[in-house]
C-alpha cells in the first residue's frame, strides 16, 4: 500500500542530502503509508504522541497506537515498509502510551545504527519528547532540518491507488448531493438538511465517513460558508451545500446551491451566471496551463457580469488534505498537470441576502479534465 | 470562562516550582480555557500547530488559528488569561500557519521578561519547533520539566460551569437513546441505528456535535465494542449502544442494550445480572470510596452470578476526555471525592454470540450520588 509514495519521498530526500526523517504530520504518515485512524471525536484518549514514520536506509517504519493498525493490516506485504505498534489499553497498569511510544520508537532506532549527517523531521508536529529521544540515541549535539511541507508537492499527482480511494469518496458526495436538495424545504433547518445528508452517506458507505464542509441558509451573514447550525430555511431561501466526505483518509469536494420553493429573478441570474464561469474554469483545464489564469478568468468573468467577485480561492487540490497543491488563486503560477485532482469552486455572494455557489471535482488528464463529481447542480 | 480550572493550576504549578509553562495538549488547552475546535474532520488544513497555552506570571495566554477563536470570545472577560490568535487562510500568499504561530508566540515570549528557572512544558505533544523558539528567545542552554498528565488529577473534581456543559451532554445521550432503542429491530444495520442516533442528536443540539463509540450487534466477534459497520441485525440479537457526545468540548457517555424482538430467556437473565451489577455499584458510589473496591464488588457478583467476567474497566471519569480520572479498575486506589463525574458500565459477553452492557453516569455528591443519565435501560 502507498509504495509509490514512498519511492518518491526516497528519492527527493536522497537528492536533497536526507539520509534519515522523522514524518509526523498525520497528511505525510497517511501518505506515505495509506494509515488512517478514525477522526470524528478528536485524538484517541490512549495515544503517547502523534503517529510517527521514521526513514532509515530507504526503509519506512510506519509506528501507531495498536488498536488504530487495523487500517494499515496489509501493509505487511511491502518489502519497503514495516509497521510497529505500541500498546494502548490495559485495565492492568495506567496508561502510559507516552512512554510506550518513546519504547517502540526506541527499538526502532536502535535497528538503524550510527546516525550519519541529514537527519530531517517535521518540526512543526514532531514532539519535542521524541526529538530528545533522538538526541539521546544517538548525539546530544544532533541538529535536524525542518521538513515540514517538503512532501505536499510530491503528493500533487495522484497514484491509480488513490484515485481509486478519491472516486470512492466522490461517489458519496454524489449520494449526498441528492439528498440534499431533497431536504432543503422551507420549514426545515440548516441542521436537518445535514442530518439527511450523513443519514445518506452513512447508510451509503455501510460505516461512518467524516463529512465537512459548508451548509449554510443565503442569509446567515457569512453566507460563504459555516458548518450547520439551527437558522431555518424559509421560502426562496438559497442554500450551499459544500459537502466533503473523508474515506480512507481522502478527501473528496463538491458544491451545489439549492433553493426552497420557487428562486427568485435575481436568483436564477447568479446561478447561471455561476455555472457558467464554472464551465468557463472546466474548459481551461488541461496539462501546462498556470492555475493563475484560469484564477484570473473567472474573476474577469464574473466582473464583466457585473457581479462582486468571490473573496475566496477559485479552487485547489484535495488528497489526504482538503486544501491542497495546486491552490488556484491569484498569486500561484503552479502549472497543472495529468494526474493532479483538483476541485473548482466559484461563487457569488450577497451577505446577509442570498448565495450560490457550485463546485466541480476533476481529474486532469493528458488533453483536459475528467469530471469526478456528477451531482446535479442544476435549478 | 475557565478561571477556576486556571487557578487550581496556578497553585499547583507554584508548589511545584514551576513559574513558566507551555501547554499543548489538547484536553489541556480544553480545560484551561473552555477552547475547543471542531474536531470532526481532523485537524484544520492552516493549522501552524497545535493550539497553545503560554503560562507566565500566574497569567495564560490561549495561542491558537483566527478562524477557530469562535468558541473563546468570552475569554476576554477573564483577566488571568488572553487571547492571542495568528491567520490562517488568505489567497493573497501561500498558507503559512506554521511562520504565524511561532511569531504569535514570538510575541507573546518577548512580553514574558528574562527567562527564570522553572519552566515546564507538555513535551509529548510540544513541537519541536516552538521549543527551538524557546531556546532561542531564552537560551540556548534552556531545559524544561516534562509537564505531561501534571493537569490530570486536578481535573477530576469539576467545576459548576463544567458540570452545566456536562449536564447539556448527558441530556443529548439520553435523547439519542430513545432514538436507538426505536431503530434497533431486525432487518436494520448498525450504521441504520448510528444514523438515528447522529440525527437525533444533531436535530436536538441545532448544530453537529461529536459522537461516540460503540453501536454492535451481538454476534460480532469482539462485541463488546466497535464503530457501527453493515453487520446486519437479526430477530433476537443484541444490540450495544455506548453512545457519548463532545458538546462544548466535554464529553458524556451512556451505554444501554436492545433487542431485536423478543429477547431469549438467556439474554433476559444476561440483562437482569447487569442491572444488578449497575445497581450494586452505583450504591457504592460515595466520597471516601476506593475505586477498585467497585471495580471488585462488580466483578464477584458476575462470578457469583456464574458469568465470564468482563475483560474491561468498571468505570472511569469523564470531562474534557471521554475516559479519565478516577479510572475504576482493579489497580486503582484512588479515592472518590464530591464532584467527580463517573460513569459505571458493568457488561456480560459471549463473544460472537451476544453481550449485554449498561451504563450510567454519575456526580459524586457529598453523601451517594446523582445521577446525569436518565435514559431507559430496561428491557
Amino acid at each position: 500500500m502507498h509504495q509509490e509514495q514512498r519511492q518518491r519521498t526516497h528519492a527527493f530526500l536522497k537528492n536533497h542530502g536526507i539520509f534519515h526523517a522523522l514524518f509526523a504530520h498525520i497528511d505525510s504518515v497517511k501518505w506515505l503509508t495509506g494509515f488512517h485512524p478514525p477522526v470524528e471525536v478528536g485524538p484517541n484518549f490512549f495515544l503517547g504522541g502523534p503517529p510517527l514514520v521514521w526513514y532509515s536506509g530507504g526503509h519506512f517504519t510506519l509506528i501507531v497506537l495498536d488498536i488504530q493498525a487495523d487500517s494499515v493490516a496489509d501493509l505487511g506485504d511491502d518489502s519497503d515498509c514495516s509497521l510497529v505498534t505500541y500498546p494502548s489499553y490495559t485495565i492492568d497498569a495506567p496508561i502510559e502510551g507516552q512512554q510506550h511510544l518513546i519504547d517502540a520508537l526506541k527499538s526502532v532506532l536502535d535497528q538503524s545504527g550510527p546516525m550519519p549527517d541529514g537527519l530531517g523531521v517535521e518540526a512543526r508536529w514532531l514532539p519535542v519528547a521524541v526529538w530528545q529521544l533522538l538526541r539521546e540515541t544517538f548525539s546530544t549535539n544532533l541538529e535536524y532540518v525542518a521538513l515540514d511541507d517538503w512532501l505536499m508537492p510530491l503528493r500533487a499527482i495522484k497514484t491509480a491507488e488513490e484515485l481509486e480511494k478519491l472516486r470512492q469518496n466522490f461517489r458519496l458526495t454524489d449520494i449526498a448531493h441528492a439528498a440534499a436538495r431533497q431536504a432543503v424545504q422551507a420549514g426545515q433547518r440548516e441542521i436537518d438538511v445535514y442530518a439527511a445528508v450523513e443519514s445518506a452517506i452513512h447508510k451509503a458507505a455501510g460505516q461512518r465517513v467524516p463529512i465537512g464542509n459548508d451548509f449554510v441558509v443565503g442569509y446567515r451573514q457569512a453566507n460563504i460558508g459555516g458548518w450547520p447550525l439551527d437558522y431555518p430555511i424559509r421560502e426562496h431561501d438559497s442554500f450551499i451545500a459544500d459537502i466533503s466526505t473523508i474515506q480512507y483518509g481522502y478527501w473528496s469536494d463538491s458544491c451545489a446551491t439549492y433553493f426552497a420553493g420557487e428562486p427568485t429573478q435575481e436568483q436564477i441570474a447568479m446561478h447561471r451566471t455561476a455555472l457558467e464561469a464554472l464551465e468557463i474554469a472546466i474548459g481551461m483545464v488541461k496539462p501546462g496551463v498556470i492555475v493563475r489564469d484560469i484564477d484570473q478568468a473567472v474573476r474577469d468573468f464574473f466582473s464583466r457580469a457585473g457581479y462582486p467577485v468571490y473573496p475566496h480561492h477559485t479552487g485547489h487540490g484535495v488528497g489526504v488534505s482538503g486544501h491542497e497543491t495546486p491552490r488556484i488563486v491569484p498569486y500561484n503560477d503552479e502549472v497543472l498537470e495529468a494526474g493532479m485532482v483538483i476541485m473548482l469552486e466559484p461563487g457569488v455572494y450577497f451577505p446577509g441576502k442570498t448565495g450560490v455557489r457550485v463546485e466541480d471535482g476533476m481529474l486532469v488528464t493528458n488533453d483536459g479534465a475528467e469530471l469526478l463529481t456528477h451531482h446535479d447542480k442544476s435549478l
